[in-house]
């Protein structure tokens, strides 16, 4: 079988089925991990863009180099971890010009410092193929306030932050991660469960139900639409890197009030919640799902 | 100018050149930082092998697997820290064989296992070019414990372990990284600068002695060869993956004696002194750089 034929899920799931020891970390946006001789998680995830897979040749490279940083920190948003030190592997066509590198690197500079992350590290290689750039960010997590994907009860209420729906049109390359929102969200509330939405709605919905092994009820009116995008771009689109985060319904009208308060140029809006019926109530177009 | 017209050094220092925070670890092995609530420090590598530029499409997978983990894990060594936790990047042509991609994963795990780190997380991605993998590595040293490429003083003695020269034959798929040698050495030893050598004494030492603002002198009749190697290619084969380290003369006579007793079969040989005068006093042949 060809990667082509496999789901990017299928196959890290069977790359991974022999690790036993990374059993735990499988589908979420962060490892997070023990760090000896301290008292707070150490929190590590990498990620990559590829030429013509996640950017165009022609694309200004200062936000290509933009938005491979602020994936690997929109990963920190989701489990509520702050993201300190990044290490940037450059895998470039040697034909390309020095100030295309140049460009690039000052996007992710940029995009690092805009969050206090520093650059400490990093590598070069020549390659025949497509630009590849790959961010690898650790950071730290206070014990017990770090949130997975798992952990969303019965009943829970579902939230999102933003607009959904049309990326494409330029959000894609410019979107800020929640950081400052998750940090909050977890200082002031019990989230119970939080991912970022990458992928669109429709494939990461069911991954956190499916992660708490719950079903849930999507409101289809409710959600939260991006200037000119319809429900199905909001659904399928991907690429929002907003948050959905599950929370009790006794904290929803404090939430609701407070992060008015603390955050009135953003939206939050109640999509759903979630159910013992782990067969989904709503049927979902999925999101994008690479390699397909 | 294009890529292929600038060293991998010079492009990197460059890059990094705006970058005030990250200056203290441009050339260093590993990014080593301090880590929040930590009496350990925090260290970081990331490290990256393409097709065709680090090996041939018609490799073993699973050879390449275990490479791409030990050139990583050879960084530790080289500023004796111990590797926890990897995350790998695996970018992959689409109409590659999933058998390819899990004996090349089988490669990896193996070689952490070997040394105790646990493969925690990953991304894939497709790509119309060719395969390249990128390893993550975080991990720990001690306050005190963690030695960079800077810190030789004028006489300090220079060593080498192992053999050099003719990696190409089959070692630069095989080699062990020198973590246990190293750990040792800092356990037991005021070990003043060390690194591990990938380009090629030719280029390696070079980097040693200018990090430490010092020149050298090279004993070559008494570089150890590797069976079939030449003093030429112990100079600029690469890819030796050994450690050089400086120590002070003082120390000669019990760290020669100590390490036959403890590492038998591994050589250790002094190839010549650290010296005042900045302009090498031995020129060499500049091993394998990348980009050329």
């Amino acid at each position: 079988m060809k990667l082509s034929q496999a789901g990017e899920d299928a196959l890290l799931a069977s790359l991974l089925r022999d690790l036993p020891e990374s059993r735990k970390f499988i589908g979420d946006d962060c490892a997070v991990v023990q760090f000896r001789g301290s008292r707070n998680l150490l929190v590590l995830k990498t990620d990559c863009v590829v030429e013509k897979i996640h950017f165009e040749s022609r694309a200004n490279p200062e936000l290509i180099g933009r938005k491979a940083m602020m994936r690997a920190l929109s990963d920190f948003a989701a489990v509520s971890a702050v993201p300190q030190f990044a290490l940037i592997t450059l895998i470039v066509p040697a034909d390309r010009s020095i100030s295309w590198v140049k460009k690039l690197y000052r996007g992710l500079k940029r995009a690092a410092s805009k969050f206090g992350v520093a650059i400490v590290g990093g590598e070069t290689s020549a390659t025949c193929g497509p630009a590849t750039i790959s961010v690898s960010v650790s950071g730290f997590v206070e014990k017990g306030r770090h949130v997975s994907r798992a952990g969303a009860k019965k009943g829970d209420d579902l939230f999102v932050t933003g607009k959904l729906g049309g990326s494409l049109r330029g959000k894609h390359l410019r979107f800020v991660p929640r950081i400052k929102e998750s940090r909050w969200l977890t200082k002031n509330f019990r989230i119970h469960a939080m991912m970022d939405l990458s992928d669109g709605l429709g494939a990461d919905l069911p991954r956190l139900a499916r992660a708490s092994k719950l079903g849930f009820k999507l409101d289809k009116d409710a959600l939260p639409l991006a200037a000119g995008a319809k429900l199905e771009n909001a659904i399928s689109d991907g690429e929002d890197y907003e948050l959905l985060f599950a929370i009790s319904p006794h904290d929803r009208s404090r939430l609701q009030k407070t992060w008015r308060e603390n955050f009135p140029r953003l939206a939050l809006t109640r999509i759903g919640n979630l159910t013992s019926n782990i067969k989904p109530q709503t049927s979902l177009s999925r999101g994008y799902i690479h390699f397909q």
